[in-house]
């Protein structure tokens, strides 16, 4: 029996290897596109992978996306409802998310890239207020946003939390999607940070309502998908003031064109979806794991409530 | 009896303002250069403070330094030996040069400014690695640099720290000064924070034979003084490659010319000596209490033991 790895946005040979080497011969691991015995895979464990491709495996058991996020796995064609979906969740991935965060939140605060364009010109200005007063929302307090609030509550930030779990977190105003809209919470901040899942109910949420709600001058950090920005919504509330800027790392498409209009705003930053990464020896590590405790029958890590959508 | 506000670099009406509402009528308090009695001047409040002015006050009992640095103070003419030397550590400006320490060496792992320089191209470029490794070292573990320390130990980065002191952090490795020199220091990080005070053993800290000490690639911070630079030193640790890139935020002369070489390296960040900010209300709270345990011959807060200069 085997464990099929399809993931096409990057070299997985250290995942290749390193799940064989937790595994000890207990599966085979097979790299997309070279899967021999189709009728053998087990589990698949996927990142953009090829529509329709896990229909060609009839032993199904387990597909595990392989960072955090599993919507491209659940837009497919349905999977057999006996058939687990799990996702990876692990440290560095959270780390390097909530390092990107901060980063982003300190160099609005501290106002790093107008220091940046005043030195290409050879300016001293010292701007007043030299730091902007933030008041910062997460949208998502799941793994990666509640670890983000709470690393910013912990430098003194004000913070508030938004999710539809109604999670409480030490030193964080969390408030619950069930009690007001998105709109109605970003009132409470000048600074907004998507972590949401995608899901239906997610998808088009950074939009232009959204926008208005904020007090003119805001900020934007969207980390979570592309597809959860109304791009459009974004032009039109940094032309009327509502955003001051923007900074995304995730775009409805990757790599985002070079004809696309954001590159060119001043005030979006674009990054290449580079935020958070997975460690390969920590993901095969998750994934070993699954696979006994699919063999055993035991419970699984991170397993994703497929009606929930994450 | 009176106050004397001397700072030449910004306008201090809020502090004159917030001080006399501390003290309630127990002094006055003038800003230079409108001092009507100089000889009923018996506490001093200085920054960037006109040579020799300290010495037109027969009756001047307390100097107090407006930021966390003496050096001026005890730089000039000597004071008389019952004149007592104070500096103002207050919280905001503790978290503010934390948070911006936070900022550069976030900025750093994260390869920000390459993302800024490529999105100026219109290039969509994932770096390998995604994160650059970093091993932190604190010079100076001080109120200010150990709050750094705490803050980058609590996020998971490797923190090294160099004390005259001998101060003990959780989570960082201290050295102290008197065992190891900093280039011996040095060897074992790959981004150098300087925090130190200014003194004459300080002064030209940050030479070419410490950069060289560093593994070729490194990352120097320097938010302590100019005077810790030797500039031609940093500029011949960026030519040999020991130095990657310098965030520097103080200079020997400030503001820094517009002829200056600094501006242009792109290797080299110039910010405009903005890391940390004293808030007004703040230090008028601990300037007021000082004058207090000043006239009731109390212990005062923040003294500077002068044989030291910190």
């Amino acid at each position: 029996m085997s464990i099929a790895i399809i993931v096409t946005d990057r070299d997985t040979s250290l995942l290749k290897q390193k799940t064989e080497e937790q595994l000890s011969g207990l599966s085979q691991v097979w790299v997309y596109p070279d899967i021999p015995e189709p009728e053998a895979v087990e589990m698949a464990v996927v990142w953009k992978h090829p529509p329709g491709i896990l229909e060609t495996f009839p032993r199904l058991k387990l597909v595990s996306s392989l960072g955090a996020g599993v919507e491209q796995i659940l837009a497919g064609p349905p999977l057999p409802p006996e058939v687990a979906v799990t996702r990876i969740v692990e440290e560095a991935l959270t780390t390097s998310m909530r390092n990107f965060a901060l980063m982003a939140v300190l160099n609005i605060q501290k106002q790093f890239r107008f220091y940046q364009r005043n030195q290409r010109e050879m300016q001293w200005i010292r701007p007043e207020p030299v730091e902007i007063p933030l008041r910062i929302g997460l949208l998502g307090l799941g793994e990666l946003g509640g670890s983000i609030a709470r690393a910013l509550a912990g430098l003194g930030f004000e913070v508030w939390g938004y999710s539809r779990g109604g999670r409480r977190l030490e030193g964080v105003r969390c408030l619950h999607s069930g009690e007001l809209s998105a709109a109605e919470f970003a009132r409470n901040v000048n600074l907004l940070i998507c972590l949401l899942p995608h899901t239906p109910a997610t998808e088009g949420i950074l939009n232009l309502e959204l926008f208005r709600s904020l007090p003119q001058g805001s900020y934007l950090i969207n980390l979570g998908r592309g597809a959860h920005l109304d791009e459009e919504g974004l032009l039109a509330a940094i032309r009327e003031g509502h955003i001051r800027e923007a900074w995304l790392d995730v775009f409805r498409e990757e790599p985002l064109p070079p004809s696309h209009p954001f590159w060119l705003y001043d005030s979006i930053v674009v990054t290449p979806h580079i935020a958070s990464i997975t460690k390969q020896e920590n993901a095969a590590q998750i994934i070993a794991e699954n696979y006994r405790r699919m063999k055993a029958g035991r419970p699984l890590l991170f397993e994703v409530k497929r009606e929930k959508g994450y």
